[in-house]
């Protein structure tokens, strides 16, 4: 692992670029690094040697003459690569490169960067950038970015300066900042899986955000995700590629290349990242996650001043999976015996005027909720901060109650989402200083919990890529069918021939006929199913002959699919994320209904199976209307077997069986398609 | 219709318990009462006769001695039918009650309130509630709840308290207030249909919002909503019922009955009611409504200045149902000659710099893709407003921009969303006084354009139920299959017979027999198919007659299913909104996928059509994997018959035509239950 200390502790900076001109970068820059003088000594480099900000300047990196760990180049791009050689002249081992005009405008500025990059890696340094905004380690007084940013436990790695800004302030809204941030740009050399990893070690940080829009070596940045998963630090990531829109825009933007969104679902999965959709659900959950780390909330008790507060904080806790589940009797009984008559007190609950009455009844009913073992966490919705304005004696008690809520929340150790129409109250501020989560609007606060209960759910594991196998060179059904078979999957018994009816005799009718060496077999009439005997076995193979003027064909038994499911399983190469297989039932519902499901291969049985059922159509294999339930530990082995193999085989692209019929005692391959890599 | 001028402009008030408890609703009502007193006469009365916040007091309704038109009642449940006959005595026509212990406490309160209602209407007076909050009218300065509203153009009508708060905080936030607010309780006499009829007729209320859990006549709800919208008022929906814990939490708050999700959603669609989630969607939408009203606003052309933002925002864009289409030729060629080099000038924008450069290309951009024909509307994200943090100057430029940008988007009528992380600066602000809906969180910008389109979208179509038909009296098959039969769904031909062989020598086989008078014949054994024969009908006949002691037989034409699609067609009877037609595809689709629709009943042709159209397995009525296309003018006429007859028998608790056949020639029915009300 290459070390990232000069990029983010380094004991001294040069800024190349430094500028007066209150509209550039090398100006802005210059105003939040000349901070840091206490801390480590800050050279500003300006081509005529002017003074920049009231400090003198030095005409080149050469002029120094002390040594500098990182240098900031915000140059214009004619004259970034001088630049990256007198910095690397001078000693630097980190360069953060802000100049922008590289990949993002195509093939010929990518072909720059790489080499630009390779000259710094040589040189054992290491690089940001180009097309980056800076970097930050507010643990480290280290300030290189345009703005000043606030200080706290997240760690963030973004491709977006704005998006950053954006992030910092939402969570500073939170009570949150930064411990360290990186503008990743164009990722010529650093890429989110280095400074993944660099957080992940890194002391002052407690959470990861991530904004990324190219994943570069996506299996690299699933293991450094799933490493700081793993260490307690959880990754929360926002990304791009759910439109084609956004896709244009990426490619525009840093030259990205983005993968499909059912993929980067999957690569999340395997690492267990917490995937997010804005800037605001990233504050959300990420200020949710330091508060509360991974524990459970499935399991919500909703708790409002109001009946009409009550039931649509339920629908949209329901909305977001959160389980609204009805209490317990004796929990009920409780609650019944300390609220007025017209509560409600099965879940939700509704204070119904008790807050007026007795504002302390909110701690009570929160602390009583919480004790009981069926309920992971806290919903509360309604008016809670408003009581105040009755009077100030009703005021005072209602902080009061906000610190005993705090209280409880904290012994019980469960997560707890305050929504409130008076979320500027000293009463919710109260609750803020105690590190309660309060919400202006219900619609947050439940999403937050929901997400929450999802992080606590995940099973991350990340799948290794197997040693590359002896490569397959032929493509045909044939060779497919004995690379899968060799690999463990069964398929019908069957010969390859040019005398169908002799290796018909010897497998037993009926048989099907299929033609070898065609890329789309079906579509060209290269198959033929239930042949029942000599004479239709003939006349089909001397149809095919006669047509597609093909020697070789592969005669095998026909299976009997009465009673079975007929599967899709496919595994394909990813740009970024490498191989990625995908499961589904046959026919209409992967064509029609996309009811499919991904995951990186390779996966284990037991993956295999819970991606079985997570299908919609997955009661059909269970024995739905009627049927036998299928064998499902034989199919999900034969999924795993499939994806295993396709992870084993970098030059196939794409390794599709189907159909795989699952039958209640087992599970057969019936038609298997390869296409390899440049094909 | 009943009027409700005396609710909404009363002559003079009596508050029946003003109190001087600062906990009390008497307190607080008298409060806001007495603000009013300069537009007319308010008398409080207390039984005791103290004088209520400095006012002197009546000892009862009768000490008056003066015409009063509404009385607010807010005594104990035991006092409230006395209060109600003082009021009446007294001349009262419009009587708010703010009592509770009514329909939420049980079965008893419920007959209480519906004697009380019934008096009240004999009376010739209206009730609003009980166990409501009030009454409030700005346009005509009445002020009878709780607390000081917003004034504004909404019309809001709510089952709660707490929420119509919480929507005017939100509201007030995005400039707006209410014209008139009902509190509606328990609905014992006026419902939510009153209300909304007398705000469509309200020349101060431009917008109706609707806070809803008990539907009580839903098909007027349906008219008077539909009424509304016709008339140039939409009408935002929020409601509950989409989760168990909801409808749990709606009965014991008001003692509602909630209606299936789906059949709301039917409803909705409709009367062209748009449905939201929260107080925060409904606030953003009713904001949005008055703005741009029912503007088209699909095609969304996206302008960020980052491209982390584009991306993201394209994203958020189409996950809210908007199109992010690329730009035709020509637009692109006018952005690229006036943006960066580096600028995304496709769909979305990029600025990518040229805000900083030059802040006028926001208008000019905004100005450009408003005037193409192929954009609907406009989704800015970013950072507007923030550059005015560089310097006075940029400051001076930067508010000016946001005025220009507010007469293009004025100019070409289109509806403009613009998010900005910097939402409280003073461009901003000049973009809220000129009308544009700014959003400090790019979800709400999105989901609010997407709504926009939604509503833009709608074909609202209030069926009328048709005069009921001769009652049905018999629910066996045979009666089923004549009743639609007379309606005009065809069906194989077929005998009512004793002697089946007979009967199957006329229609020719092969046939299927089904035993009459089974409620679940196929469950109990009582149908039998692909009887080829006369031996293997006799055999299945005497079976049946052996196990199920039927004398009475069908026997139908066998049809060929193959080539077809069955469908499930069903009319069932909700509470509240009568006959609600279902249609989904057979088997797996509806019993596992669920991927069925519905409407309210009856529906037209064209309506069937639309409802075939929006399954999910459409396709495979169309043709898809190599079938031939249904003749789905001769299904959606099916469908639409079968609603039509279910319509027309409120006797009938449910009509299924199951499976109904869709084939290329036409569609025919297989089979056909009823089961009526009450057995």
């Amino acid at each position: 692992m290459r070390s990232l200390d000069t990029l983010f502790t380094p004991r001294s900076v040069a800024i190349l670029g430094a500028s007066n001109d209150e509209t550039k970068y090398g100006n802005w820059i210059s105003v939040q690094a000349l901070r840091m003088r206490d801390r480590r000594p800050v050279y500003l480099v300006n081509r005529r040697g002017e003074p920049v900000l009231g400090q003198p300047t030095y005409r080149s990196m050469a002029d120094i003459q002390q040594p500098v760990d990182l240098v900031v180049i915000t140059v214009p791009a004619a004259g970034f690569e001088a630049a990256v050689d007198d910095s690397l002249a001078a000693g630097a081992t980190a360069i953060v490169g802000i100049t922008s005009g590289f990949a993002e405008l195509g093939d010929e500025g990518r072909a720059a960067q790489i080499a630009v990059a390779r000259k710094i890696r040589a040189a054992g340094a290491v690089l940001l950038g180009p097309n980056c905004l800076g970097v930050l380690d507010t643990t480290s007084d280290l300030f290189l970015v345009s703005n000043p940013l606030p200080c706290g436990p997240v760690g963030l790695v973004s491709q977006s300066g704005n998006m950053a800004l954006e992030l910092s302030r939402f969570l500073a809204d939170r009570g949150l900042g930064f411990s360290r941030f990186a503008s990743l740009g164009n990722q010529a050399d650093l890429c989110a899986a280095d400074l993944i990893r660099a957080y992940a070690e890194h002391p002052g940080t407690e959470v990861i955000a991530a904004y990324c829009e190219d994943f570069q070596d996506g299996r690299a940045f699933v293991a450094a995700a799933g490493e700081a998963v793993a260490a307690g630090k959880p990754v929360v990531l926002l990304t791009v590629g759910s439109s084609t829109a956004a896709n244009r825009a990426a490619r525009s933007h840093t030259g990205a290349l983005t993968s499909d969104s059912a993929v980067i679902d999957a690569a999340c999965r395997a690492a267990g990242v917490d995937r997010v959709r804005s800037p605001r659900e990233m504050a959300d959950l990420v200020a949710a996650l330091h508060r509360h780390g991974s524990k459970p909330a499935r399991r919500v008790a909703v708790i409002a001043d109001g009946g009409g507060h009550a039931s649509t904080a339920s629908d949209i806790a329901d909305a977001n999976g959160l389980a609204v589940e009805e209490f317990r009797p004796s929990l009920v009984a409780a609650l019944k015996a300390d609220l007025p008559p017209s509560a409600g007190v099965a879940n939700p609950v509704d204070l119904a005027g008790a807050g007026e009455q007795d504002i302390a009844s909110f701690a009570r009913t929160i602390d009583r909720v919480l004790s009981d073992s069926d309920i992971d966490s806290v919903l509360v919705t309604g008016y809670f901060g408003g009581y105040g304005e009755y009077g100030p004696e009703l005021a005072a008690r209602e902080i009061a109650t906000a610190t005993v809520i705090a209280e409880h929340v904290h012994r019980h150790g469960k997560p707890l989402a305050l929504h409130t129409m008076c979320s500027d109250s000293a009463a919710a501020d109260e609750l803020r200083r105690h590190g309660i989560g309060v919400f202006r609007v219900v619609d947050d606060a439940a999403r937050t919990l929901g997400m929450l209960a999802d992080h606590a759910d995940r099973h991350p594991s990340v799948p290794q890529l197997p040693e590359a196998a002896d490569p397959v060179r032929h493509s045909d059904y044939w060779h497919a069918r004995e690379l899968l078979k060799a690999g463990g999957l069964a398929f019908p018994e069957a010969r390859l021939a040019t005398d169908v009816v002799a290796a018909a005799e010897e497998i037993g009718y009926p048989v099907v006929l299929k033609a070898m060496g065609l890329l789309h077999k079906s579509d060209a009439g290269g198959v033929a199913i239930g042949l029942s005997d000599a004479d239709s076995l003939s006349a089909a193979h001397e149809d095919m002959v006669a047509r597609l003027a093909v020697s070789e064909y592969c005669v095998e038994a026909m299976a009997d699919t009465a009673g079975g499911v007929e599967l899709i399983v496919g595994v394909r190469r990813d740009l970024r994320f490498g191989p990625v297989l995908m499961v589904g039932l046959g026919g209409v519902f992967t064509e029609i209904l996309k009811d499919v499901t991904f995951a990186l291969a390779p996966v284990t049985p037991a993956e295999a199976e819970t991606m079985l059922r997570t299908l919609k159509a997955a009661p059909l294999l269970h024995g739905a209307r009627g049927r036998h339930p299928v064998d499902l530990t034989a199919t999900a082995r034969a999924v795993a077997t499939i994806s295993r193999i396709g992870a084993a085989h970098p030059e196939i692209a794409e390794l599709e069986v189907n159909p795989l019929l699952a039958t209640p005692s087992g599970c057969l391959g019936l038609d298997a398609r390869i296409v390899l890599v440049g094909r």
